[in-house]
């Protein structure tokens, strides 16, 4: 396969996700909702609700937090326990209504992290996605301190929080430097940073199911076959 | 179980929708994005894809339309060659948007009705949904009566076009006398006139995978039990 050939840069995501919301004719509300239904169904696939597992997600303050609000609410109807840590919330009506979904369905949010995840069994990182430039403001430096010498099993949304988009994970001495989580789900292509998510038991995830053949084409990326009506489909990860 | 507590009358389903797009804080775009998802599922649950079925998706001029657009966003990526009729197009944002996103899939859209119900394999009709009032304006008159006296296996979204929501199928010598769908999808919950859905071979799924046990309460309907990641459940049929 050819370097690159699968990932989608920084700076092509975010002219991707512009086309997709003008000539592609998409809402922000309906990619959202699919993006987060996909991340669900990964923790689905990755950890199946034995009793009522319950799932720490944490919600930035941009649309990857979205992602994480609306895959709360998922993972609430599959039968999970989600709580959601949401420290930063832009008034942004989008974001507002989400929020209001999830108290309907009695969704607890949560302001003691650390507590959350003593008690979680499972960890949602919707931090940061592909827009993500440091520094990383609080409290959000300690929250990535404290996950990346966390035990719990991680999943993360479209990018390991904290890694640059392009050139993966940070440095040693730099904030996030040895967090890799145990699950990544890459959302409408894995972007360059994922070639750096490996590891024995790892698991990769693709999400974000409206992509034609064509717009895949035309981005450089390959849109490999979801099974059935899943809404993800997993890629392989190499052993290391 | 008591008679009318699994129902959910016209007057009500409005009222809910309306509830959702307030209260529940959700958009008709993630509304609909579900609904129409999960009518996919139920084509794809009843007739799975052997070798690219064709399936003719015919859009009323309403929501129920705009769920069988999605629907047919959602067939196209899971492997089906739908055909769209969509002979009303009200200028409204939402169905605009998704007119789009099925051009850009290369979703042919077809004007010429009899033809395309030859040559498919299985037909969704998304034509009227749980605020439809008689009388069926043309060119829906004619498809509705070749519906009722066609052969091909027909799923039809939320109700049988032409029903009644509350009182059920047309009486004879009325317009959609004998149109009997295969497969019906109910929305959110079933209608009243779901109890006149009846006889051997007959698949009822229930889709919509959105309300909380709170909401089912309150509005005095069942919330049954959805498998996994599934946006459908499939309810019980009377024999007749």
């Amino acid at each position: 396969m050819a370097a690159g050939r699968l990932f989608l840069s920084a700076k092509n995501a975010a002219a991707l996700d512009v086309e997709l919301m003008s000539s592609g004719g998409f809402s922000l509300d309906q990619l959202m909702e699919l993006a987060g239904l996909s991340c669900a169904q990964a923790v689905y696939k990755a950890y199946p609700p034995e009793s009522k597992n319950k799932v720490l997600v944490i919600a930035g303050p941009g649309n990857n937090g979205g992602d994480g609000l609306v895959a709360a609410r998922h993972l609430k109807l599959f039968g999970y326990e989600p709580t959601v840590y949401y420290p930063k919330r832009p008034n942004k009506d989008i974001y507002n209504r989400l929020f209001i979904q999830l108290q309907n369905l009695k969704v607890p949010f949560t302001e003691d992290f650390e507590s959350a995840l003593t008690s979680t069994d499972q960890v949602l990182d919707a931090i940061f996605g592909f827009s993500f430039h440091p520094p990383i403001r609080p409290p959000f430096d300690s929250v990535i301190s404290v996950l990346a010498n966390c035990s719990k099993p991680i999943v993360s949304v479209d990018l390991p929080s904290s890694w640059d988009v392009d050139a993966g994970p940070p440095a040693e001495g730099q904030l996030g430097h040895g967090f890799v989580p145990d699950v990544l789900i890459s959302l409408t292509a894995p972007k360059p940073a994922a070639k750096f998510f490996v590891g024995e038991g790892k698991r990769h995830f693709l999400g974000g199911r409206f992509i034609s053949k064509q717009v895949a084409e035309k981005w450089g990326f390959e849109l490999p076959q979801y099974p059935g009506v899943d809404q993800i489909v997993e890629l392989p990860v190499e052993q290391e």
